[in-house]
């Protein structure tokens, strides 16, 4: 393995720093605001139902997340909801969007062990600014070869992304903690896949399929592993 | 010129496709949908002011214009506007993002006459899905090499693009609409920049700045004309 792997991919959201949390803790606060015209219960699935509708339209990120916020306002209050409510979402994604970057752990370990070994991306989707804020946050700009910000994860995405890269899927590892994002794609691509699961994933990022049948799947309990798993395989 | 350039940049929005009038129709019915709260000016001033300051944390496009709409309503309305206002921004919004792509005159002929002859990119800035969307739609993303759509258009956005495009600024011509945006950074890096003006600018993209005083500046009257300057200039 380690032969083959020319470039390593990493994810940003949840594979490098923290960011499923800061959503859950804005959806609870949503729910708050909310408390007057629906129980939580509803608010919710509202909520996920509008933003699974909105999504290819808004696409990822905090203000496509804000606007579907607002809708299920008007949604679960049959348009009564009070101005406070709409003042309400806009102060809870404006926080959102400040929030700090909190890198998980190993994630500075693991970028300064193979800076020089490996050219690595960052291959990330959401809000082009917000993706970019967040990694100038992080301090962990200069261990980039290349930044992608993309629309989407899929197949399609990273074919592009592997051609622009001039690398053959063989030669490429990703890593991350959503297997619908980024691993499958990469396992049926031909490319390595290395999943390090994080203990939230957002219900859009579910997936039933099983990656074990795919021989360039990895798993790994968390990020540090990752210097093990490319020095051990130096022996197989 | 003509000897020196290698890459051909181009903008998109109010450059090849209409983008700036669907912004103006927007606002157009948001000051009606707000008639009972404010006068024209009031909401027009309140609006401007709302997107200028939200620029840093939500970048250009549509959904960042829509989140100000909000903001603006509520500020206007004392925070006393009803739920039919915050409905009526996200119809407005969701409108604004599903209108078609109308290519302004010459923008197909300009590209496909320079396809092949020049690799050509697209440089836009605003939200990421949206702009690929709206490229998809246009019909013309084979005609282009490269697709790079950035948070900001500033020098050192587009030093990085021709870093990463491996060009030097006397090989790079950019070509649009905003003297801000498309032409001057471009002028101050060494580049060409060639401004084709477009009827309507955002006030956000207005600017003093004077560009006469470049060597590499060129301005002219339609995005046609772009056929006959690198023509001409074979014999200067």
């Amino acid at each position: 393995m380690k032969q083959s792997i020319k470039v390593i991919g990493f994810d940003a959201d949840d594979t490098l720093w923290m960011n499923e949390t800061y959503y859950r803790e804005t959806e609870q606060q949503f729910v708050k605001l909310m408390q007057s015209y629906g129980d939580e219960k509803r608010v919710m699935q509202t909520l996920m139902h509008t933003e699974l509708k909105n999504l290819p339209l808004y696409g990822y990120g905090a203000k496509g997340f804000m606007l579907s916020m607002m809708e299920t306002a008007l949604e679960v209050s049959n348009a009564g909801a009070n101005a406070a409510v709409f003042d309400g979402v806009i102060a809870l994604g404006k926080d959102l969007l400040n929030k700090p970057v909190i890198l998980l752990d190993g994630a500075r370990r693991v970028l300064q062990h193979f800076k020089g070994r490996y050219p690595m991306i960052l291959a990330t989707k959401g809000d082009l600014l917000d993706q970019e804020r967040k990694l100038r946050k992080s301090g962990l700009d200069s261990c980039f070869h290349h930044i992608e910000i993309m629309s989407d994860k899929k197949e399609e995405n990273y074919r592009r992304l592997l051609k622009h890269l001039g690398v053959k899927p063989e030669e490429f590892m990703m890593v991350g903690n959503s297997l619908k994002s980024d691993v499958l794609p990469l396992l049926k691509l031909g490319a390595w896949g290395v999943h390090v699961p994080y203990h939230t994933t957002w219900v859009h990022e579910e997936t039933n399929e099983d990656p074990q049948q795919w021989e360039r799947f990895r798993k790994l309990e968390k990020l540090s592993d990752l210097i093990n798993l490319l020095n051990d395989e130096t022996n197989h």
